[in-house]
């Protein structure tokens, strides 16, 4: 079970262009700056419950646009793929193949930090 | 330089869900089904300018979601680093080495295939 900070965290970063501004601001207030809602309040000129119910419509937005492009699912298929490719080229044998082992870990990691 | 209808059924494949109803139906019956503007027309029982209106407007709504999430520049960059793997996989020597390279085709051709 992830931790809902890095889901949210992850959801902003792929989706986070496709709400509104001040949805996308109280997101990244929250889970990506740690901000409090009376913090956030405060800083927007807004009630507490106010940045409550943004909040909230914040995170259905991205759980449908999750649901909808599944590009967090996606990339955690390729990833997998990615991590079993490191694994599998650790266990290649022979001085020779070391240069190629090398590149191919190189291209696997392109794979899973880009997500 | 990637042909039209290829982008615009591989967009629509990956954002068609974000499209209303009868954007999305143009869309696919235009660029997968090859429909011609005036079969749509008839078959929505609307005009052929009403057709290509929509479909203007759809294809805008697919090239405006790629701008923001960038799915398909995503992808495109696992599957050269994929295309690499697999190049290089094929240049590993020994023959006790032959099992594990082709486990790692098997993965290199799952970030490929589940684009």
């Amino acid at each position: 079970m992830l931790e809902k900070k890095f889901i949210f965290s992850v959801l902003y970063d792929y989706y986070g262009d496709l709400l509104k501004e001040n949805q996308a601001n109280i997101i990244d207030l929250y889970y990506n700056q740690d901000c409090s809602l009376s913090e956030i309040a405060e800083d927007m000129n807004i009630s507490r419950q106010g940045v409550y119910d943004a909040l909230k419509r914040a995170e259905k937005s991205l759980i449908d646009y999750e649901e909808k492009i599944k590009l967090y699912e996606k990339y955690e298929k390729y990833s997998e793929a990615a991590e079993n490719i490191i694994k599998l080229v650790s266990s290649i044998e022979g001085e020779s193949n070391k240069t190629i082992a090398e590149k191919i870990k190189v291209e696997a990691a392109k794979i899973i930090n880009e997500g």
